[in-house]
């Protein structure tokens, strides 16, 4: 891959900068921000292949540098050895400068403007929702009068051709109904329904189409957002990402995918399962191809088990057929819209639903905190759900991202135990998981990050 | 496939219609054209797969039905047994609605409007110059003003999975740098770019791309108009068509191909061997993948051998480069904005491009025209060119259209004499397709549908 | 004074003209039309000023000159001689513009293209009609799809200042409804309503306004279209144009005026008394200031007395209240939409509206003519109607067109007889315009260009 | 004057805010700000009639009532007899409304939002700028990538008709010119520049032309930002307002006018006299019509005297010829373009221009602070300058704000003092304004609300 220098002019809201916030800007960049600054540019600027998607190696972000410069005019980068396949003869392609922008928007500008405005407040419940609106708005991300047509697209980055393809379909059934996508941004399920959309919105002649991608610093370095996203939004940790979902979107369609989906999955349930929330509507569409029927049928067992029948009214599950998932998902919205006329609600950010504190506070999966998580039986399902979720997004974390694969690789997996109906259940998912190759792209070689303590289980001895 | 009754209202430029305009259009539309329109009405409405194109069946030829309402508002049309994939959720889709009223546009609208207009003259040269422009303004085609960046792209319909991914490359490589794209609308070669520079300006963040696709109605029933093609243009034959492709574009690349394209290529070359059009900047990229490198070496032999190299140095073959096309299809764009700067020409439609008559006046492919064409080699060589021309023409009628095909079914194959020399390099070139199964889509029955002349040729015997 | 020479590009849908239509036009302006082309665009050139309407001299009109060249990039107009004062820094003001390219589209363009069109047929009712439509369409002047919201304003261009300040009144609280605005686009009462609305327009952040002004040949050269015309469309004659009124707008306010006003008022009474209209809801509202109230006490009286009660319930007549006036205006504008729609009709074109024959035909007021209409009161009322427009008709041409003064001055005044009762309130009526000097600018000097034949009148003395 | 109740939905950016945003500001429209908002929104309100400038009364203003509403959808305000002219059929007219919530952006929102960021800073010269250019991109007035076209007009409220006029004239030339409008937003040469540009942009077609009125909370509620201004933008005093001026003007064009207007001039000229400021291009361009042209010959007069030759060249006066300052102002908009392009220096916001902390400071014109400004001759000029600047700003609120009356009421007119002959034109001045009857509307009864400390001046007795 061959590289260039090039200097390229902001947009994404960065055109109109005071002289301090541009020296602020500048400062930051240098400072702690830079090292995840960085990446996260090289994560954008390597994502321009047509077929396929090659990630950067560290020899690459080595050489890669960026620097912010004060003009009065306004705010300029400039890369040096950026790749050159995101260049259109010595021109950036634009789709891709938005992207860089956003990164610098969100990873840089946002934070230090967070920092500076007293009101912002990421430590109550209340505080971290106005905090989400925030940033959204500042993305641009906001647009009050429009109709709901959100919808929010969940499923594995791992997943075979027949699951990618089924997401495609089904996004092009979304696309000719004039739905918008949203997803976590990188690759698979997460790519499938905005190139289906693409095509749909395109014959339905539809030019403004929405491909919003919300990511995290600590995932967007590993999977590079795929070039359909228009919109591109950081937000700062899994939870702040959980919840924009949800506030942002109007319906919700789950495809296949590994633990990760498994914990959108507790994650949504569990706010569902709030008995402040019983009767938001709250489309929840569970879907895949035939050949993947057993997958939800594992995800719904587990469900009935552990949570119980009233989980399950929760969501619909939708086999092998995308009109159908395109039809309920459509209905869905209309209910929702419905629902916030009469109720004189806002269409463009779910305010009414109510998310507990223990599902927006930052995670971190120590050791210790999967250990001591309470997975007994005897608590309300609503909170069950919530810690539940966090044992799979402590294991996501084992899996693929840097600061969770070097805990496990120093302490050993991650120990969860708790009911042992429940551990039993838990174990023979993740088993499940493993061998239908759902939880690494490098699947055959695939070492569990954690350890079930359930003294039934057979598999045990094959997860040290 | 299911079928469904559905009304639509008017689009492209119908909207507005006269009590008479409308009354004569329903007349017309049930009269002569109503066979016509009903065909091609049915092609577009069959294209609507994502995966595959299926053509239609007589049965449901037979079936479908088709009525033009008149009303105060405007005009109407009432299909009945649709094919239930043009609709979504009981509406049509938008594109295939547009499509649709082209066809009434042009097949019915159009026509009658010309029969009443006396200035409309289509035995001349300058006449028939002026009425494709009144055709291709009425399509709203034509858009003072625009810089050029209209690419036509030519080739086959029935080639290789790696040929079509090469010409979507190109496409992709031209979307990158904003050029649009024109082509013959069908599959193939003519979709591929298409589809490749939709993703191009996608990441371009171009949201008004053009996809135009200019057919004929010879050709359109057959071949279904792909569903990117946002502005659809049906021209009286397949001369005009010709002619509206070299007056609206402002660079030309030839992708691999059958007859079709030889016929295409020989027109082409036939004008700009025009003494009058010695100066004017004509770009014409021949481009293929390095498998398809021999197909290209042939007919670049082809034109050595009977036009001579004056012939040669009229285009650029490119092998397995679609960076390299896309910057020399780029450059020859400039190339002709600046000359048309220079000598105060239109952007939108190349006036001074001189088209001879015997490129324009249609030739019907007869055995009897056929075979009086003079092939000899004592002639004008941009009149040995647009004889050749037809020679390719026919040959093209005789494989795929339905009044070539009952043609030779009834007489036999079409002969062609001429010059020894250059029957010779003819009876090799179409072996050559043969072989390479270039002629039709169901390549290994083909029967050849013409016979050289030639006492050489080693293949006459088997093409009786 | 000043004057200067420019070259100005097309505009008008001019910009895309075959090379032979260029070649056309260029011929026509030179030939037979030149004169009124000249004319016609320096009436448009002299409306400059911004607090007076000052007309064109012959004087200037010997120097002025213009020519159509012709270029492959399309149509360019040269100028010598044009007023100075309509340019800005040697740029001509984008409003002259696009007016003096409306003139070109519609004198000399329209005209060749129709007379080439073997559909278009003047001579019938039913052409008559659509030949206006195609007009309007040509001139873009049909907005399909668009909400009614076309008022159109009826009143003298030579009304006092205290009248001019009502009808600028009106258009501001027409404006702030959204109302948009179309007259015969001279000063005056066709002014006045503009002015007002662009205001109220303005006011509601309306950017889109549209101030219509419709005139003809006869007309424009003597009545400068007001600059803020921003759709100027020149129809072929004042039947055209009446008929164009009325199948455009949705709803018709008339302020004071002259006899031109007096002829639209019974031009519009006759086709809505024909008993094929009397359903159709038609908002006519006659209003003028306090100081005014006379002016229409004396046009209801005639109406009354001649056509009696039932025309009297056509319209509704308010006296200083322009916010009633743009209440009523908009209730009756939504009553036609809710007709409209009930009836599947266009909101863009009222085609339902029934217009005889002999209000399309063109009246030429020759002294024979005039002498010969039939005032008798032993005739449906609609026909009465549609003769005392006629006598109105000629009596306007006598006093300010070309052509009438000529005649007035060759053979003496017009004769007008018929039913005793008729004539004498005919004449009264007539009185009434002269002593409240409506009938010309020069008021004091007005010398009458007709004779009611009406034994019992006191002034006939006078008029002669 | 009738009044009415009515519920309105936000406008200006304040479509968006987060749950707790709303509720502060509804917390702070009900507690301090309360009656300020009031006043300022009554001011607005107030300005609907067309002819006429109507102020409200005390009394209204204690009947009207406002009320911020929260709703998950966004935020509404509920007025309580609110004026009924700023209604049209129930709904309150677009670009009041506008108005309105621009006064609760800056009123209210604006203020508590800069309080809770600790970045922002009023207490020192660069923070000062910067938080200007907060206010100025919050309100949308910056917009990035435009040429420069913004001319400043300064001039007197209280002006005699003929100098409105000619504002409007020169309004109306510079609108022709594409140029759009700052100014204070008041009547007088505040209102007439916009209303001639208004109709100049409409001859051009020019549908997005920009009325920015610039007030301050001390001004607003005495003088109604009049209806064209479709950009209202609120700053928190004088000083700030003066800044915004120059920051966002590309070329300043000042009308004759009173105390204020010298204010104006003596405030540029300050600046522009500052060392660092000495290669800046910066148009400025006193004019007026020929019978106001001993008013600038008076004010060139003092300037010679006070500040020299060196503050003589900084400007250009014009009399008499509106084509002539149109012509000027866009020359020196090129030559201001060219300079920052070269610069590198954005085209939305002065960033190059030195201003001192002693231009951006609050001015208190308390007696003591009036008594003891430095007006002695041996300074350098630009500290002259400024000091004269704030003699001439306490005269403003001497004369014509709520806080400065109630201080002369109480302590009796302010005592300026310093350099003999300084003082001698200062006074010779202020006379001169008297005697011309700008000082206030009411010019007859006018009592001064200063005294000049002048030995030698004559009127010294009249001013106590």
């Amino acid at each position: 891959m061959s590289h260039i220098d090039i200097e390229i002019t902001a947009e994404s809201g960065l055109e109109l900068l005071t002289n301090d916030e541009i020296s602020r800007l500048s400062e930051h960049s240098k400072g702690g921000e830079y090292e995840l600054f960085k990446k996260c540019v090289l994560a954008v600027l390597t994502s321009t292949q047509v077929t396929d998607e090659i990630s950067f190696h560290e020899e690459q972000l080595k050489l890669f540098d960026i620097e912010v410069l004060q003009l009065n005019k306004g705010v300029k980068l400039k890369l040096k050895n950026a790749p050159a396949a995101s260049l259109v003869d010595g021109k950036m392609i634009q789709g891709l400068k938005e992207q860089v922008f956003s990164v610098l928007r969100d990873i840089v500008f946002l934070k230090q403007e967070l920092e500076s405005n007293s009101r912002i407040d990421f430590n109550s419940s209340n505080g971290c929702t106005n905090a989400i609106f925030h940033i959204l708005r500042n993305a641009k991300a906001l647009r009050p009068g429009c109709d709901p047509n959100m919808v929010v697209c969940w499923g594995g980055h791992a997943i075979p051709e027949f699951e990618y393809q089924y997401t495609k379909e089904v996004g092009y059934r979304l696309g000719l109904r004039g739905l918008d996508i949203i997803t976590g941004c990188g690759i698979g399920a997460m790519k499938g329904p905005m190139k289906g959309a693409l095509i749909g919105h395109s014959k339905q002649r539809i030019s403004n189409g929405r491909y919003i991608g919300i990511t995290e610093p600590g995932i967007i370095a590993a999977e590079s957002p795929n070039p359909i996203v228009n919109e591109l939004i950081i937000m700062p940790d899994i939870e702040k990402r959980l919840e924009a979902f949800v506030r942002l979107g109007h319906s919700f369609v789950v495809f296949p995918g590994g633990v990760g989906t498994a914990e959108e999955i507790l994650y949504i349930l569990g706010i569902l399962l709030h008995p402040r929330n019983k009767n938001t509507p709250f489309p929840l569409i569970f879907t895949g191809p035939k050949e993947s029927a057993s997958y939800f049928e594992r995800i719904d067992q587990f469900i009935a088990d552990t949570l119980g029948p009233e989980a399950q009214e929760k969501y619909q599950i939708i086999i092998d057929d995308p009109v159908a998932v395109a039809r309920a998902t459509q209905q869905g919205v209309l209910k929702v819209r419905e629902y916030r006329k009469k109720n004189h609600d806002a269409y463009h950010f779910n305010w009414q639903l109510h998310i507990q504190w223990d599902f927006q506070e930052e995670f971190v999966p120590t050791h210790q905190n999967m250990a001591k998580l309470n997975l007994e039986a005897d608590q309300p399902i609503h909170l069950l759900a919530a810690n539940l979720r966090k044992a799979f997004s402590g294991i996501v974390s084992g899996n693929v991202k840097e600061a969770g694969i070097k805990e496990v690789a120093k302490h050993g997996p991650y120990t969860i135990s708790g009911d042992v109906k429940i551990m039993s259940q838990l174990d023979a998912l993740l088993e499940a998981f493993v061998s239908q190759k759902r939880m690494k792209l490098d699947a055959d070689n695939y070492v569990p990050c954690y350890r079930v303590i359930n003294p039934q289980s057979k598999s045990e001895p094959a997860t040290v």
